[in-house]
């Protein structure tokens, strides 16, 4: 498979959609991105990295770390997690507070704010600094000791965060939170601050092609709890567009507002795209093309 | 791989919980039905036919015919029918009035009863008559020309249709309705009455492993549309545990209130299980748990 | 009190707004209504009426029909109705289903689209023929015996009543409809099709005033029973609105699409005021402006 | 008119519905009062105050302090505030955070928690501390200069306050809140939290019952103010029991879940009852009772 080639097809098939979409408003910091600039990453599951574009060039990962919080809260303690939060795509816009009424506290999964802020709870409970847990975890895995979050994008988010306060408050309102709420946002805000280019979120999300198994063949998930990682990414992980995205692309995959888009073809390899403009779900314009492109060009669809 | 050991192993698993659950209250004709009948039946993409407990044993496919009916819109117009349904997982009870009015008269997706009513007056405008359409897809890809509609299913579900006219007349009001109400309710009563085994529906749904391909080897559904079909299965066949069943199973499927469950594992085999006890969200409770074992037994999850 | 000179001043005030707002599109034959009509009328507890404009001019009462049907059925059986139908404002659109879902088929209150059919529907059990029933009350209080259902009106608004058949079925479908569909739908639209003069309006409604006495002196609803149909049309009577409603003008008043407003100045007068053009809640614009006016100028709001 | 044996008439009727319904969970040091407490005040236009029960024990006011400080903003300001919350019923439980969403952070009244929020909010801006401005206005009208606010119902409604900062907090996500978020439920809290008896709370709302006119003769609201918050008293006061509390006793009231309502008989009177023992909707039952008794003794609703 001549992976350079296929994702040079699919870079020059998405070319005229570079640059479409929104920035998103509800973070200063990531209004000043060049919404021109597109870079798409694939690292196989034998370590191997093709890139395409801006594939080098570090972005902010914002809710694509939703997936690295909540794999390490698995790879200690499988299970407790999911008493606190469901695993049902939400089927309505990605921050209500209006299910989280419904469903007494209990977010409808992981990946919606909600369910993000009490992962990143559990996680704060269980290794102390879930921030620092997570970065442990994308250096490791992707080899770049130097990521970090981005501290202007940090201060920017906490600045604007009366949402995710108010969304902290309603869970701690019916007991759905074990930390200080300051923490737990603190917590929250920094891992969605993470920078980091394409090849090294390809690379880093190794693990959910590999059934479990990090870069250096030590296990970080079981087998099932990739597989369920992955089938929890396919329902909920674009936000309201799941479905659809189920439809198009097929493939298990988290995207985030700072445009970044994580993609998993288990047991073959892993693809990060980014594109800064966004749609109207929230999802990545140029990215849901590429990967959609992709999965046409090569037919590997989970289905 | 020996499919026959592998169901024995499956059908002993879930043994105990055969007889669990409740019988749906809302069509009486499904209220007689002996609650601890269990069947399962699995096909090869290559046509072999394997099966446990009452396999062959006809019960009421409901639901499960939905895709069918979709699978023949798609046949024969694969775009404009999405014009008039979502592909998005329904968030909530899989009959609410409440996003139909949200979406202006959009369904969410084809297999919740308002998108389903919008398949059948598709399929009906495209084919004349919807129920003889859906009817003779099953017969002749399961090979069974006596396979008919339950009349005193049809008749039970005729005389307690209030809410599915309910939502028929809503579609109308939003002009998403194309055909006589009536006749749109008669065709989707038909559908829903039809009554299988087992070992029908499994080998009648082979198109859906066999990437589109009937089973007299010519071609249904396009590859592309294939995947897409089992795509939706998968973010919304099974009602609201469609996140569930995806992190639980990680197939395609579709449940019906008849007790039935089809599920797809692309490019090997269909399953069809049978359990008429339903648990809280309509699905079967021993049919649940033995595609659960059976994935766990083979490790075939799409993921 | 010189009455003929407030309207006269209440008339002039109005003027400017005469016109304004929007016919409603969901009936036909209310789009052929001249926008530029603007009556009011007001008749006393003692029976002399007063009136400015088209005030002779029979128009479509619509919803306005509910407070009579809502009235016999309190007159012959003061509380079983109760049982079936809520009293408290809906908070939402007039004719949403999803509050029907939630309440499991309890309407919130009679004068939304579902509680009338509710009233309707017990109005037909009780004396057979309900918008009979309701043309002989009307006919009788306002002593003009030529009254009648617009046949163009009726025809029109059943043509165009998939919504009403969606809530009827509805209805049905939580067993809180004791007659036929067909039947409650078409006594329904005959009471909405009723038309009259504001005179005509102001006169019939006089009991409402009179803590529960017709026109000739005998008792059609108990003191109690007047009050608290007092109450629910203050709180419930002009859709989404009432709240303002009640703190703009502060009268018991029921509104309805055909442009006309029934208000109440308990002990002391009825008024009648009908302009065609509505605003974004289904309530007469000059109407609503002309109520102001009027309790403006009299100071008469019950609080 | 002998409103000493009417109290004493409505006393021996409720009798046997005192020490009902549940006392609050939400605020612990709400839930150490003797249940079977009952007081009855009513506090004439001219200034004579008559009394029953446990009429002169102070209780904890909390939402019927509402009352006050929309009042305060009303007098120095009074349109502004209606730009930044509604004056509708909400026809939902009355702290639900769904419809400030759907709503775009605009309360639906001043009697939600969402809109008292801002009401204070806007009286901190416009007198600096709210709080204590509600206090004077309190203690002046009822000529009890040593009434405060409860420090421990204070501190235990602070410690329970997860809810009110997120309601908060999504005010100010939707820029519906000036002052900084401590302050603004700072201020709340201690409003809430203001003891008074019986016959100081009907003594100090005589104003609604005089058209704004204070205790002293000078003017608090015009009077076109005064009907306007008594309507949305009526409409809004009672939580979702708005509706049949306008049904059954027909007068302008603001309820606490202290247990305490105030009702005013515009022109006439003001009443305050306070029996600690909730019903499901957060009213005193025995209050709401003996209001009931009231109108019904005396013929004095506002219909």
């Amino acid at each position: 498979m001549d992976y350079q080639n296929i994702l040079n097809v699919v870079h020059a098939t998405v070319a005229p959609l570079i640059g479409c979409g929104r920035l998103p408003e509800c973070i200063p910091a990531l209004t000043t991105v060049d919404p021109s600039r597109f870079g798409l990453a694939l690292a196989t599951v034998d370590g191997a990295v093709y890139g395409v574009g801006d594939w080098r060039t570090p972005f902010s990962i914002q809710s694509v770390s939703k997936v690295f919080s909540l794999a390490l809260v698995l790879s200690r303690d499988a299970e407790s997690v999911w008493r606190r939060v469901g695993r049902e795509p939400s089927g309505g816009p990605y921050n209500s507070l209006q299910q989280l009424e419904h469903d007494r506290g209990i977010p409808r999964n992981p990946f919606i704010n909600t369910g993000a802020l009490v992962v990143v709870d559990r996680l704060t409970t269980l290794a102390g600094n879930a921030g620092v847990a997570v970065l442990d975890l994308l250096r490791a895995e992707s080899g770049n000791p130097t990521m970090r979050a981005d501290p202007n994008v940090a201060k920017s988010e906490a600045e604007h965060s009366h949402r995710n306060a108010a969304l902290a408050h309603l869970l701690a309102s019916y007991g759905n939170l074990a930390n200080p709420i300051d923490a737990v946002l603190d917590q929250y805000t920094t891992q969605c601050a993470i920078a980091m280019s394409c090849r090294d979120l390809a690379s880093a999300a190794g693990f959910l092609a590999r059934h479990g198994l990090r870069a250096d063949g030590s296990r970080l998930l079981s087998r099932s709890d990739t597989k369920r990682l992955n089938a929890t990414m396919l329902t909920c992980g674009t936000y309201d567009y799941a479905g659809e995205f189920a439809y198009r692309v097929g493939l298990p995959a988290k995207s985030g507002i700072g445009g970044g888009i994580l993609a998993v073809v288990p047991n073959r390899c892993t693809l990060a795209v980014w594109g800064p403009g966004l749609d109207e779900y929230g999802n990545s314009c140029a990215g849901l093309a590429a990967l959609d492109a992709f999965t046409t060009q090569t037919g590997w669809s989970v289905f």
